[in-house]
């Protein structure tokens, strides 16, 4: 990525607070984030640790690494690289297309709504009755919000999102494609007592008949507060009744699935394609791997692991590390899988000890017998 | 909530069908699916067992409870409270915004649409060639009907919802925001044997060259009977031939994916994120719990119970209960579960068993030497 | 399907390259996929070898069988009756509803956007700026793209996709509905060191305050390559930098979620709901069964199958067969099952075992202390 100008190293590192480890007048005009394919000029960040390895064939001018990292190149040294590429690539990467400020002619804006300044309304947009948008909101072409819906400051609401009545969401949230907020929840009940609640109060004789299941009323609502992301074709239910709540600062991937009345953490990370059931408290700071799954009515403490594809069937403790279906701690789950790897030669020692206790018996039995007839 | 006007616990009683035991005339003026936030002039409902516990404590003045509890405070008596609690937040929950009846100028309705008595159409809704939409349905903003597609009465599709050609929906459907029916199902077919056909006949050699995948056209469609409910998201592919059918009553959640040529029973329940592949066959009242996966062609049984994130590779019975991948019976899974914990004991019992039958075996070695020596 | 006109199997076994047995001027009207429904008049094909044992109670004029089987119907043999299917499908089914070429009024194209011949552009369609469409191309009702997005020929969007900026889309591509290509990765970093890294450093302390994810810019996008056809909701992430790439003839089934920086082969099949984590590299020809989870940074090699559920932590090489949680070769994976279900009976041999021993130590030592006596 071209830099605004040709800029020396020195500079750079004033500017994103950096020490500066050979020729601070060394010149770059570009930023790399591939330092092997970096070239001359280039300003090239190592920002994982893994990258390292790759130093000695780095063809850039000057290099950004984290401190205790030996090279001969001129260098800059920061504590996160990963954080000052953040801020180059926010700085340097290629414009986005988002819609003007203002409300696009083709954009269908009940008139009581109330929108904040220098809002961005893209083209064919529906915003339903007494919504509030607030200063500096983008909502991009297809977007459709219900009615009552409450919206903050400096939000980015990708295209194609569908954000149901009676939604609140805070402030700097960001919205992938396609994110689905505040569809009804999967909540319903029979007029007569179901074959499920037969089996489970112990009636064996389940009845071959019509029993609808009546849609239970959602009465409640989404809550999302401040700097949340929803990824691409998530869905977040509303409440049955009261709040479903999204904390301030959690991370949701895309094609996750947040049932009704959910209450997820601050800070939290909810990777993709995972399912949260009814009910549940999500810790601030928790991370919900991809594909993990969680009945419903179950409480994750903070700081809590759930790995990838893990089937959680109770409550996961503060910082406690989870994995397997049903999930386990990681460290039961690896001795069972150590075990597991033992089971052949387990068999055949057991195969082995009937063969020489067999042996044993008819030894002991013939030195008995001979005893016997000794006397 | 608040009742629309103050009321007797005996007037409530006789239009919920309940028994009242205390004052009839106890005067309620709000009703709480809380309990324990409920305060005077409320009337609470007990609609879950395990919220009886928190009974002792309750401030309402009055209370909705299961036959066969006890409690001081005036109390109408009912068989279901949840049902009871369904009808009330369907009655008193706050109002939905939907689309006024007759079509919105900006819905983009092709001609040829048959629309029944009171229909309502919102803002950019498009509705192809043929359409016939029945009496009284309700078409949200942004969603999209392809050609030939047809509605019935009283149903409901929420914003963004993408309904493809030749599409058959009945009566009080509702689908989620964003829900997709009649995509095309995923068949192809190569021109030459293809790899995974090689390997299946016994072939060692693979072939390092393109055998493009041939799209499989999709004519059939997709049937989906009455008072179905399709969550957000979810995916119903149309058959290649025939149709793919979801049977009456069945209610699916969010992010399903059902693929061509299924045949769902009638009243199923379909749970978050699972995935069933072509051309299964679903009973009535199945349970597919959250993140099940079904491979293709299997047939589950009446009344069967697929448990969460279950992995199903062979046909289930009528009635069974299954878990796990490949999906077993529950109680053989969790016996199964109950020996992996034992592995370490039974581990150290054939490593102590070991060292006794070596000790046996070296004793008994001893004795016959010595035996032999004193002959 | 009605054929255009009564043909004979000679005709039809010219057409489609077949070779007939019986008589040649055997007249059919119509094209059966489903033999047991065939009739007289129709030419039935049987596409799928367990098919054949119906083959005596067909009651159709005549069939299309693969090489090798036997029947005394007239018929057309063929070698990949599927492919016979397909053609007759693609030619005789009902038609679909596409727009017509031109651009719809209600389409919203910014001036800079470059048509090619006899595109096609549906109702309420929005393109954003600068971008490039292939001739022949049809984009169905409300498929939004943003701005410098190019898609190549004869490409098929069907209604409600979203595709964001910069995505770049090669020939014969299709896009089934719903699906979202170009969100956002998932990638974040944090200020200060995070308590997920503390752990991987071996830190206990965690520190409870709040320390935000950062979100990393991403300032890559998405190649498509042709024929790549993407299913439902699905969902493909941008690179944070450089591209995402789906390989040329790859087909992506519904709710597939496609994160950041993956290069997927060519011809690949990634079915239902599988989630690919970002920077993996997956090889021509792969197969990931539906629900599959891969981990980020992972490879998969050519012509290797990941089936169905399989959670996958580490590469996987060239034809290699794995499956379960973490994913094992296929023969381990049900040798492990076989000693797991022999379980309780290495359990019930352990038990005799231990008590064949104690009494095999009391005889021996009952024998050694009579000896002792005897001395």
């Amino acid at each position: 990525m071209k830099l605004p100008m040709e800029m020396t190293i020195g500079d750079i590192a004033n500017l994103i607070g950096g020490r500066v480890v050979g020729p601070a007048d060394t010149k770059v005009s570009s930023f790399s984030p591939s330092p092997l394919a970096a070239k001359e000029g280039d300003l090239a960040v190592f920002f994982e640790a893994k990258m390292l390895k790759q130093l000695p064939q780095v063809k850039a001018s000057a290099v950004i690494l984290p401190e205790g990292t030996e090279t001969d190149l001129p260098a800059i040294y920061v504590e996160r690289p990963l954080v000052v590429m953040q801020k180059m690539l926010g700085v340097l990467g290629p414009k986005r297309f988002y819609p003007a400020a203002g409300v696009h002619p083709t954009a269908i804006v009940d008139p009581s709504v109330k929108l904040g300044k220098d809002v961005a309304i893209g083209p064919l947009v529906v915003i339903g009755p007494n919504c509030e948008i607030g200063d500096k909101t983008k909502i991009m072409a297809g977007t459709i919000l219900g009615g009552k819906v409450k919206i903050g400051n400096d939000c980015l609401l990708h295209p194609g999102c569908l954000i149901a009545d009676y939604s609140q969401i805070g402030n700097r949230v960001i919205l992938q494609q396609g994110a689905s907020i505040g569809s009804d929840g999967y909540s319903y009940v029979t007029q007569k007592m179901s074959n499920m609640e037969r089996r489970l109060a112990g009636i064996r004789e389940l009845v071959d008949e019509s029993n609808p299941h009546l849609k239970i009323p959602n009465i409640g609502y989404v809550v999302i507060e401040d700097d949340v992301e929803v990824g691409s074709n998530a869905t977040i239910d509303r409440a049955t009744v009261g709040t479903t709540k999204i904390g301030a600062g959690t991370k949701i991937d895309n094609l996750v699935m947040i049932a009704h009345n959910n209450q997820i953490g601050r800070e939290a990370l909810i990777i993709a394609q995972t399912g949260i059931g009814g009910s549940c408290v999500i810790g601030d700071r928790a991370i919900l791997a991809g594909q993990a799954g969680l009945k419903d009515h179950l409480t994750v403490g903070k700081d809590a692991i759930v790995e990838a594809k893990t089937g959680v069937m109770r409550d996961i403790g503060e910082r406690e590390i989870v994995t397997g279906t049903p999930a386990e701690p990681m460290r039961e789950f690896f001795t069972g899988l150590a075990y597991k790897r033992k089971l052949p030669k387990m068999n055949s020692e057991i195969k082995a000890l009937n063969k020489k206790v067999e042996e044993l018996e008819a030894k002991l039995a013939s030195l008995m017998a001979e005893k016997q007839l000794a006397k």
